[in-house]
């Protein structure tokens, strides 16, 4: 099954779901960029609790792997549309980001040192 | 400019970035959200002290953009990563979602009163 | 009205909360951490859609301070769980904070030009 | 070694500080809200890749523990800063929500189902 998203066209959609409810005057930046954060935690609130172990195994939950779906979508939603009111391309600005990381994270540096994972301990 | 993303191809990505880098024993559900959050607090501080009138003119500042296109595709890239571990199809939790909030937010009932954004006071 | 908290007699507290339900296993710093973030967000969402005039204005309205209130006890009740199983003196450590910030954004210099809050743009 | 915070004393201390650079346009609770967020994600930040067992040994390190303290304490003067704005007495507020937590959770109900923390398996 394939997962594809068109941003353009989903960056329209939510701009005419906020003009008809006239939410324009709320969406600016810093208010989505604080409800992204809200949403946020709403799924961490869900592994909160959880061992490493049942962390591993939570896709086998149909309950949790809902629960997570809504809220990576509500996540995926305020990132569109805070994009969208910056003028930000998606897919691009997340190619910049995957170069950045190739660079920064050489596979045969990296390997095994997991240095990245232990800056503080 | 087209902005489209095949997140079987980005999942299949990170997967690979992942693997090459012997990260897979960090990347369980609940680390990766504990991540995503971090980098949504990164896009947090960009806004934090903003006025409302420089948030809304914060697109046309080179940096921010800059500073917001990098948060948001690093947010995106931990979103994806938890829907591959947790076999979740993001278009489909996203149409999903848009569904759900035009039952909850009819928008004739809505207008005006901004009922959902004054839950408070 | 006096506002003091004996941090030694809360972390006794709490001690034996956890111990008479059993929570041990629950509670170690990262969990904790993911717990604190949790009640920050919902701290957060009380304010995200508020105006700077209404965030001014939101001490005046019994509801929000209520809210408000139970969003820091919570806070402060995480924070005080996590200090003492890392074995720290809040008192101490905020002692030693002031210290640093005093430093850090000398009156003199920081006055007026309010750089810490123009980081960005 | 004592561990006592009176919060009349620290609320005046912040309010001065703040007067003194001329911040209080940018002190008020929606704001700081933001930046309590902040500062918890920089906690969050230090544990994300932990184990559970590195975590509950993570007090034996002091460079951990340094770090952890300096987080606390940033998260305690900004929850300061906003119970003073709000006109809310902290330690009543922890008295108020240690009742609410009593009643909540009544220990022989609670204890070895640890309902609360399956609420999502």
């Amino acid at each position: 099954m394939p997962d594809i998203i068109d941003f353009l066209r989903l960056k329209a959609q939510l701009q005419n779901f906020a003009d008809a409810r006239d939410w324009n005057g709320f969406h600016h930046p810093k208010n989505l960029c604080m409800a992204l954060s809200v949403e946020t935690a709403e799924l961490v609130e869900i592994y909160q609790w959880m061992t490493e172990s049942e962390s591993n195994n939570a896709c086998h939950d149909p309950v949790v792997r809902e629960k997570t779906a809504e809220e990576l979508a509500d996540i995926l939603l305020y990132l569109t549309r805070i994009a969208d009111l910056m003028k930000i391309n998606i897919s691009e600005a997340v190619e910049k980001k995957l170069a950045i990381n190739n660079q920064k994270y050489p596979a045969d540096t990296v390997k095994g040192s997991a240095k990245k994972y232990n800056e503080y301990f």
